[in-house]
Order: structure tokens, then C-alpha cells, then sequence
């Protein structure tokens, strides 16, 4: 099932997409909640596929020309991993970690699909990365190997958008990584049954300008889904809308000689196989 | 005015301390929101006052036997500094900062007043650390020194609470710091009038059970409130219920010989000069 979460008339609604068109659940049936954290901790993700079978044909809108929102409008908290793939690690002059490294994401650093992601007045070195991102599904702590998968609702694409200067003026990343509309999260939600267990095998990549500039394989994850929700819920519970971005491969833009930044008049790909593709807009902020 | 959140009969509610007693005031007035965000966007801070002047005896409870909540339950994001007192800097073996260091902390890892603060499972590792935290009231993006306060609603008292093996075991800190109900955040919001301007020249103090452990004032902060305002503005849009925790002194458990670490039956306090004391059990994750 793919979710996707627009905006019609001022308000938030989600839809199921059947092909090129979107069922609007909300016009089906007043009563579904209108974003994830709601949906998933009823656990109601079953029937909304019969709200959308049962829903009259004043509720389908054609895909083409929905404006999008966040998939999920407010995350209660973005866990985001560092160094996840071996050959981007190199890349930035590290060594193959023993431990992911976590940093975090806030919502007002977040931007829905096809809106822009912006960069700062403040410095000129936004970055892309392209990421799977995990929404959770339910509470999870003390996860096990054999359990951890159990929490995940689905999946979608992320761009952690960066801005370096800010993310490596101290030892902590975390203001690089959350300027205001920097991080790219769509197009929608793609409920976990629909890929392989774990994500594991999809090709990911980012196009810049339509030149490619990251290309790898989820397989690639040095801490892959499994081994990541153990490792964060030793820590941390896991609640439903919580989301998960995974990490990036090699040949962000920060690596490049010279680099390569985004700028206003750019557009901006995440792909990921049976997913989909995540388009932005880089405008300058004014 | 100081106002403290509450939990009665199951629902949050938010009270007005006059002395010894509390204004209930969604008994006063049921139409008052529950959270700061809500009465903070409709800029009705002053109106509480009222709300409270006009309350029935039977609004009225005594402070004593209240079941504390978090003055904010739900910030829409925890922006912590690390590093903002020089003895504190140079006790960990850094150098005087250029920048402040920015991580983040979310909703989970919070304990309110009263409540336990948890040493996992996963580390013995569990330190304190006293923090002023400010509660913001307005949106902020692009402050100047000149308006950095105005968006400054109030303050409370944080306990930065950090599980060291985790905070060090790669070079990002987060994972350490967000720890399930390690963050103490309370007993209650000050408003911004009843302090100092930008809270400087509090005393402010960690006892654990008892014993002085950190002991400095606001003043030694290397960037006070204004120039943090201004730092954090140039790339993120502050909103109304954000979280700026300040950072700690010098004193910490881990910079000890030997080190001192928090465990099951301690007793922990933050201490701030006219905010008031945070007080939290510390118990042993079963």
C-alpha cells in the first residue's frame, strides 16, 4: 500500500494511491485520522485499504497535480545514522565503525515533496544525501533480532540535506544537519509488505540536475535495519511516527573536488527501487 | 508568575502558584489550554492572570501532594549546548569554543519533577548535569541582539542527564543524551519578568543526594541566552514551546577520580537561583 499525504483546501489528507489516481480517505471516511502517529497506534493500517475500496468515486483525485505534505506531519523524533555505508565513511576520512553513529533531525528542518529545499543565507555548502528512511509502526524497546522488523510500518525516501560549514564548526553535527527546509521527506509512504524484509537490495541514488551522483544498494549498510532498531532501542523507545533515516552512500558533493553544492535553480532525486522518487526544488532563501 | 503542570484524575493540567497553593486553571476556566504551545501562539500569557484572579476556591489545591508533569509535555524541539562554561570545556579536555556545541535531545529521554530518572540497563555510565533551560514564546528566525529576548517566554531548571559510554562511543553525543527518562525538566516555568534579563547571574547548583557536585552562576556562560538566540536563528526558526537547554558547569561525575555515576536510590537536585529546585529519584531500569 502507498500513503500519501497532501494538501487539499488548507487541510492535511492522506490517500491510498491506485495508480495515477489517489483515494482521499478522509473525503471516504471523515472519521480516519489524518496523519500516521494516529493511524498506527490504533493499529488501523488494514482498514484503510477498506475505506478505499468501499470509497465513492467523488473521493478519487487524480495523482498529477496533488499538492504534497510530509508523510508524516510531526515525527516525534528523526533518528539519523552517520557513516552507514563503508564507502562514504571513507569518502569523509573515517575508519569501518564499530557503532552507528546517531545524530537527530527536528520537524522545521523538513520539506515535503516537490517543495523547496532551501539554502541559508548563513552559508553556501548545502549538500544532498540520499537515505532510506523507516517510519515506525508501533512501541518498540529492547528490540531483538527477531522482533525488530515487527515495529517498522513502512518505508520512504529522505534527502539529509546538509549544510557542512555549520555541521563541522564544532565536533557535533547536528546544526548542519537541521536548517530550516533542508531535509527532503516523500513523496509518500510505502507500507513495509510491499519490499523485500528489511529493505534490504533496493538501489538507491540521487540525481542532481539529472546527473547522477550517488549510486549504491541498501544492501550496503554497514548496520542495516535489523541490527539499527536493536542497537537505538537499547536506549530509546521506539514510538508509533518515530522515523529512522538510514544513512548515505558515497559521492556526496562535500567530497567532490571541487564541491558541489546545491543552489536556487536546482532540482534535487532521491530514487529508491519500489519506493519511489523524491523531487526538490533548491531555492535560495531571501 | 510561575506556573506548574500537573497530572489530576489522569488529564494535564496547568496551575498558577500563589505561595503555597495552586490556581487549577482549566478548573478555573475549562476553555484554557492544557500546553504551552497553545497559550503560547495566542500570545495569552497575560490573560492566565485574570483567569486566575476570577478562579473559585474550589480551583485552589495546595502545592504540596501535586503529581508533577513536564512544564512543556510535547516541545516541538530540545536545542542543548554543550560546552558553554569554560571550567566545565576544560575538565572534559577541550579548548575555549569558538561555537557553540549544538545537539539535540527528544521528547522520550524527559522526567518531570518528582519523577524517576532511569540508569538503563545498557551503562552504568549515568551522569547529572545542571542546566537553565528557556521555554521559547514566540516564532524566531534571523534574531539581532536587540530582539533575541523577545521570543524568550520563560525559564525552568534541566538536568542534562548523560549516559557517558554511549555519548562517547562514536563522536556524536546524541545517543548518550537521549536515553529513556534521563532529562530532568521542571519542577516549573518562570516567567520571563520575574528574572534577570536573559537569566543572567543565577546561582545554579547540582546536589546529589545532598552533597554539592556543580556550583557556578549564569553569568560565566561563554554565550549567554542573546548570542545563542542569535546563533541558532541564523539556520533554524524557533516556535512557541522549543526547548534551549544552556549547558552545565564544571562538576560533572565522569571528570571525577574517581568517577561518580548516579544509580538506584540516589537523590539528585538542580538548584537555580529563583527558578526553583528539580528534584528526581533516581531509579534502576528493571
Amino acid at each position: 500500500m502507498k500513503i500519501v499525504a497532501f494538501v487539499e483546501n488548507g487541510a492535511r489528507h492522506l490517500g491510498i494511491i491506485e495508480g495515477d489516481q489517489v483515494v482521499d480517505l478522509q473525503a471516504a471516511d471523515s472519521r480516519v485520522p489524518d496523519d500516521f502517529p494516529a493511524i498506527l497506534a490504533a493499529g488501523d493500517m488494514g482498514r484503510l485499504g477498506d475505506v478505499a475500496k468501499n470509497a465513492p468515486a467523488s473521493a478519487r483525485r487524480p495523482l498529477a497535480g496533488i499538492k504534497y505534505a510530509l508523510p508524516v506531519a510531526k515525527p516525534g523524533k528523526i533518528i539519523c545514522l552517520g557513516l552507514n555505508y563503508l564507502e562514504h565513511a571513507k569518502e569523509g576520512g573515517h575508519q569501518r565503525p564499530q557503532h552507528p553513529s546517531i545524530f537527530l533531525r527536528v520537524t522545521t528542518s523538513l520539506t515535503a515533496h516537490e517543495a523547496p529545499i532551501v539554502r541559508p543565507q548563513a552559508s553556501v555548502t548545502l549538500d544532498y544525501e540520499c537515505e532510506l528512511v523507516l517510519v515506525v509502526g508501533k512501541r518498540m524497546r529492547h528490540a531483538t533480532k527477531s522482533n525488530a522488523l515487527s515495529c517498522v510500518a513502512g518505508y520512504s525516501c529522505f534527502n539529509d540535506g546538509s549544510v557542512r560549514e555549520f555541521q563541522r564548526r564544532t565536533s557535533q553535527w547536528d546544526y548542519g544537519k537541521n536548517f530550516d527546509k533542508t531535509g527532503g521527506f516523500g513523496p509518500w509512504f510505502v507500507s513495509a509488505d510491499e519490499l523485500p524484509p528489511g529493505a534490504k537490495g533496493l538501489k538507491i541514488e540521487t540525481r542532481l540536475n539529472g546527473n547522477v551522483m550517488q549510486s549504491d544498494n541498501t544492501s550496503n549498510m554497514m548496520f542495516p535495519i535489523i541490527e539499527t532498531i536493536v542497537d537505538v532501542t537499547q536506549g530509546m523507545t521506539l514510538e508509533p511516527g518515530d522515523l529512522i533515516v538510514t544513512g548515505t552512500p558515497s559521492g556526496v558533493g562535500h567530497a567532490r573536488k571541487p564541491p558541489v553544492w546545491m543552489k536556487g535553480g536546482d532540482t534535487v532525486e532521491i530514487d529508491i527501487e519500489g519506493v519511489g522518487v523524491l523531487r526538490n526544488p533548491v531555492v535560495d532563501e531571501v
